[in-house]
């Protein structure tokens, strides 16, 4: 999967504790990277208010392949795209891009089920969220 | 999965900044809570020098599903078992149970690939290491 | 400063990326570790409500001094008392001690003041906050 | 303290995980923001090799003051300068600044102490590191 395939990148810096004792950066960080491009977009264009909301996106299930490392003080760029999009969950495909790099470094995916905020159950997408999953998929 | 089903058992305590807006741990922090447990297990019983030793583990793949919720000030204990013991490679299959419940929050596995720590390159289990995974299997 | 010259301690793991690429747990992390302590005591004694209450704590100043390393996978304990309690703010003084050992490995401190959740502006301490800040001074 | 009295801006972009409970970038994360800086500015300008150098840099004492919220995904600048650059120590000033304000969000300062990457007993700086803080100060 090159940059290409995906319909939203989103750039972020690495930082210095980012890297693990063994100098590169830690598994776990992926997943932040991925949480992070996520949230990004939902609220550049999916209309989601983290503060206020009525909705918001919870995580049900995720999951990463390491193929080559980065370290600080590398740049990262987070490809994004939507499969599998149904009427209160939706998984994303992601991949991490070292630096200029065409091939990512690490790919994933990441299941967000929508939730009312105070209950915690599944609701139907709103409509902006809608229109705009659909545009990432 | 419970705590029965885990040979090894290790406890963490949460921190203020696991929590995120939504007043819940992140996804992201349960493969902390992953890799916290296995690199403890390797420290203790598989011979691990994370600082001098020639051998060291990289994650090559990992996965969680989520299934309720944990919060700050909860206690956590992650359960560790050992899948798949190849020549260079481990499967891990772990569980991460809240306070005192019978059943996880969540569940994962975790592929670690044992490599020189100068070259990267793959190596086999030094024995001492090939004998507690035999025991955690 | 010894243990017992704090009312309040608090017993925290350390895990797999407190250590830095140095080996050690980074000096960021020790801030982590009194963030955590003061709000596990907020919520435990002083009637903290992190998720619905009126009154949250904002940090506007802490410091930290190192003066020995630690390093995953030990175990730290940190001591709490409070300073300087005003009207709207107090000052807490903190210590990170390593394993058994009975001098700190840091110390540091913290001012904390309560504002109203939703405007952020300065608030009196309700009496439960107020009584339990004079037990810990 | 405006952007212009710092010789060194660092950019750094906010990540999901960087809010906490309350909404905003929780304080410990500035103390990452100063890290990353200083590390950045250390390998870009300093000569030094977190990997393999001889000598590294220590964290003796750190410290901020907070005026004003940042919130993901607001972006970061932090401000660098240098102050009481000694023999084997450095005290480095820093502002941390959001999106285009001209006034910093909030101010700290971290004192550095090079050691030996072996025995962690000080040592006097190599010379382009010398020569690199005395541009910075």
């Amino acid at each position: 999967m090159r940059r290409d395939a995906f319909p939203y990148l989103h750039a972020i810096t690495t930082r210095w504790d980012d890297n693990d004792v063994y100098g590169h950066v830690n598994n776990v960080r992926y997943f932040g990277f991925f949480d992070t491009a996520i949230n990004a977009w939902l609220i550049a264009e999916g209309g989601l208010d983290i503060e206020r909301g009525a909705v918001i996106g919870v995580c049900a299930e995720s999951h990463c392949a390491y193929t080559a490392a980065i370290a600080f003080p590398d740049a990262v760029t987070v490809g994004l795209r939507a499969r599998h999009v149904g009427s209160t969950s939706v998984r994303y495909e992601l991949a991490v891009f070292k630096d200029d790099k065409p091939d990512p470094s690490a790919t994933g995916w990441f299941v967000h089920v929508f939730v009312d905020r105070e209950t915690r159950r599944p609701v139907a997408f709103p409509a902006r969220l809608r229109d705009a999953l659909e545009r990432l998929a």
